[in-house]
């Protein structure tokens, strides 16, 4: 029933027909459309999200009301807002539909139920919260270190499929370009 | 024999004596004095520290040559540059001691070894991940969304006895404050 999420764990964990039985007892399945939010600030992040079709991003507005993304989820990645999802406080992130998606998701308590019934998902969560951290890592340091060419360069390179998906205005959000790389870009200068 | 980080993962999960006898056989310990580098840039990162007294200092040398902070350890926390040390490529950070500092370490192969013959370390280490993500995820949005001085009284507030401990120029790259709002900080006007 939910069997990309499946197929991405058994690449990282086997799993028994029963423990595959339970994780698909506890998780579901929503398709939304384009736009539609998953998260919007002021409300508690209920849900973890595997994106099985489509593309998501987390984001916030800062105090100019400017949105600044901080990441994207697409096929096979995990988004939530972590903090809010373990805090079960209020969130100060969106979690928006960047296509049409479909994903898979998991609320606290089930998941947390399921670490202990199939407890090979720790394996499978500790595998994939190091790969979001250093993600986080490595994004960090780029906007620090790296020219606006320099970054777009590397991403167009390194996500080229990406690249083609998401609206220039995102990706600029999220590496953090100036409004006149921005337009650099538009106008075919890069 | 490594008394801290045993007590440290038995908040998380229970070990049997044969449990505890496998990590400590697993890790080493080491002491190093105040200013001392446990990794620098160019080379693999080959262990996870974790702080058992002292402090340590995560960070990159952008290209202005400015040392930009990304991460602090004290008692109790894990720190590594974990792309590095995940893909056994040359890091680009440095670790270096803030204080006489003293660690216990795992390296790459031995940590491997020890999610096999210890699986209750993968939910110890899920949920240090799941901590050090969200830290990281946190800093990110503070430093778009508030002021120098609402970033430095609410750092001074969550930790005061860390705000003793840390020379302020560190405090203030971490926390990205811009020099004229350091000198504010010096000459006691905040």
């Amino acid at each position: 029933m939910y069997n990309n999420l499946i197929q991405h764990i058994l690449k990282f964990t086997p799993l028994t027909a029963d423990e595959i039985e339970q994780i698909n007892q506890s998780v579901s399945i929503q398709k939304v459309k384009k736009k539609t939010f998953l998260l919007e600030a002021g409300k508690v992040c209920k849900s973890n999200y595997f994106v099985v079709k489509g593309c998501l991003r987390l984001y916030f507005v800062d105090r100019k009301l400017t949105e600044q993304i901080t990441q994207f989820a697409i096929e096979n990645w995990w988004i939530t807002d972590q903090d809010s999802f373990d805090s079960r406080q209020p969130s100060q992130y969106y979690i928006q539909a960047v296509e049409d998606t479909e994903v898979i998701y998991i609320n606290k308590d089930a998941l947390e139920q399921l670490y202990i019934s199939v407890p090979k998902l720790e394996r499978y969560f500790r595998i994939i919260f190091q790969r979001v951290y250093t993600a986080w890592q490595r994004r960090t340091k780029f906007l620090y270190d790296q020219t606006d060419e320099e970054r777009y360069r590397f991403f167009s390179e390194a996500f080229p499929g990406f690249m083609q998906r998401v609206p220039l205005y995102m990706i600029a959000s999220y590496l953090g370009f100036t409004p006149q790389f921005l337009s650099k870009i538009r106008a075919k200068k890069v």
